[in-house]
């Protein structure tokens, strides 16, 4: 059996991790498993290497910051390699160009373009493990770049689909649960999930995948599991939704903290007095979230939306901007807020998730200023006070 | 005017030493000078990556140590260029790879083969200070390798032949001295050196500089240039013999300590004995020196040869194998002793060195226990507790 297996940084922080690794490897190697293993770089390099650029300066060249950030999975690939072949096991590295990751777009942020995989099927057909650098690729002109955020993912998950195959993402946690368990210690994991819900939950800061490698998994049919490194214990499967999974009305709850509650109130109801609030917005960087409009009594609008706390400085920005456009707005902002968010393409085929929560919502006395819905989710904002107490009901609920 | 220059890694051992480095660049790049900058890896990360390799297994596969080893070359070339960038002058950073260093050979100890400057030559008419990563190319396959001990001399030496352009080596020290001056503190700095000399120095401990560079230099007519890094005080040219340094008989003395001194007695003078015992040596893997014959009373014959103190082991292993073979021999083993060599292209032209050498020893009482002479050097091995008193007496004698 063919498979692409990732590990992350802290699944290969220490030299030990990464002995353990290799003897797990070449166990499954004895099984008959042809393996191609995508890693990180060891525990807090990346950190390391980003600090050592900061005290250079602030705004680093992003041609040169890919180069450095790509150095530490260069030194994980060498000496897991390394470790392999003292075990007596044919092992080769590839960096992501010599695994055939073309990039395209800007550096720090690429994305794949292409995997040439000839040389790795090469090397699989003669009987070696084979460990690529995570994280990075090659551009157009031939510079190495990265994948940003979560590239290590992005990078085993375009692999597997280049070679048609499995992939399976190793971490420090057991699986994807219901919710997060330092919120609700009685969460279930969740043993199978559909990419759809799972980009849900990424969005929604579930934080155990990142959304862009669920979705490219999504596009080539790549079956993902997502489990703990060295464990026995099963962990999550990734996969297209099926009829089982709509049994179940609600998969996850998602928890995002520390987010910006902003209605601007009384807006005269015009077209072009909108899309003016949304490119203020927009160019002053800031990534809006949980939009809604209701009209009030004089005829004119109340435009609500949220945004991360992290963005207070480009929001305020933007809201200068936009009143010396339109003249002055009442504006209402909570900071600190949470938002929770329940996702499950149950939801497609069930209707009254909305009412059976309004219902706890009413019963629990928890207050909502604002709720957003999509097709396989619906979001609530809510005081940070009643977050632990909304987690439990909801989670109680629908039996996360 | 166009440059290579080379820094190592004492020079770029800190975040504060690159950014110094970077300012440094920036006043000669507004002087007109067109550069080209190889760097070695910061401080001891080289030692450091050695050391992680080395706690996986003492004998890691070398293709995957290359490209360990290659990391930290990447990282010191990224953020010296980034810190060009952020005082707004345009640098690029490029590997041996991007750089065209194509090199040959067994990974770890490669040689360089080919440089296409083509893209070095581009970037230098865009007006770039172009950044290079030393001790490091791309072999036939495509794989990262490194170029061994001092490699990054050679990588810069190598660079300013295919540029056609003057070569400076910045380092820790002021320039090459005459002799040693932690053991002479009179030593007096070389202004100008020839290849040949230098070459000799740098195979009898100098240490400042590889071998392997100097040839080069030697070979393709490269100007080098030895001195310390931001000072201005002058260091030491390497520059083809003239006749000013023919007129001083001898440019510099050599100390190497820890060597052995074997001398195999009463052999029997055949032709096949000697080189039997020469095979066994060197299969053994010892790198022998000093060597030197005398005939004994009987027919027999006497062989003298040195070695490092690190190979005695080998060196034992080798015995055995020749006693093996040709019977018991009488051996007389000095372990720990020290070689001092006097080295000069002026002895070419002037004799009665060694004349001169031989009343000094007579004198201060020196015993000398072998004796070899090149062209332009003589070398003798002494016991160890005689070592200042001769490296002084020598010093004072040949005012160096």
């Amino acid at each position: 059996m063919r498979l692409v297996q990732k590990y992350g940084g802290s699944s290969v922080g220490t030299i030990d991790q990464i002995k353990s690794i290799a003897e797990n490897l070449v166990n499954q190697k004895n099984q008959g498993k042809e393996l191609v293993v995508v890693v990180s770089a060891m525990g807090k390099t990346t950190n390391s290497l980003l600090a050592k650029a900061g005290s250079i300066t602030s705004n680093p060249n992003k041609r040169e910051l890919d180069r450095l950030l790509s150095v530490g999975e260069q030194e994980t690939i060498a000496l897991l390699t390394m470790a392999l072949n003292a075990l007596g096991v044919d092992a080769i590295s590839l960096t992501g160009y010599q695994a055939g990751i073309e990039t395209t777009g800007i550096h720090t942020k690429s994305k794949i373009k292409k995997i040439d995989s000839e040389k790795l099927e090469n090397y699989l057909s003669e009987g070696k493990i084979v460990i690529v650098a995570g994280f990075q690729g090659i551009n157009e002109a031939g510079d190495i770049t990265t994948l940003g955020r979560g590239g290590s993912d992005t990078s085993a998950v375009a692999l597997a689909a280049s070679l048609g195959c499995r992939c399976e993402i190793y971490t420090d946690v057991e699986g994807i649960y219901g919710v997060d368990p330092r919120v609700y210690p009685e969460a279930g994991k969740i043993k199978d999930i559909s990419y759809e819900e799972m980009m849900e939950m990424s969005n929604l800061g579930a934080g155990i995948m990142e959304v862009r490698a669920v979705e490219l998994g999504k596009k080539y049919g790549v079956p993902i599991y997502v489990g703990k490194t060295l464990s026995d214990k099963g962990g999550t499967n990734i996969v297209e939704k099926n009829l089982d999974m709509e049994e179940k009305v609600i998969t996850g709850l998602g928890i995002t903290d520390d987010i910006i509650l902003v209605t601007l109130k009384s807006l005269k109801n015009t077209p072009e007095n909108i899309s003016k609030i949304f490119e203020a917005l927009g160019d002053a960087g800031v990534n809006i979230d949980m939009i809604s409009q209701t009209l009030v009594e004089n005829g004119g609008l109340n435009l609500s939306f949220s945004c991360l706390d992290t963005e207070l400085n480009l929001l305020h920005e933007a809201l200068s901007t936009i009143e010396r456009e339109l003249g002055p707005i009442e504006i209402e902002e909570h900071i600190h807020f949470t938002k929770i968010s329940l996702v499950g393409i149950g939801m497609m085929s069930h209707s009254g998730v909305a009412g059976r929560v309004f219902k706890i919502f009413a019963r629990e006395g928890i207050r909502f200023y604002q709720v957003t819905t999509s097709e396989i989710s619906i979001s609530y904002a809510i005081d940070p006070k009643d977050r632990e107490r909304t987690v439990f009901a909801l989670a109680k609920e629908f039996n996360l």
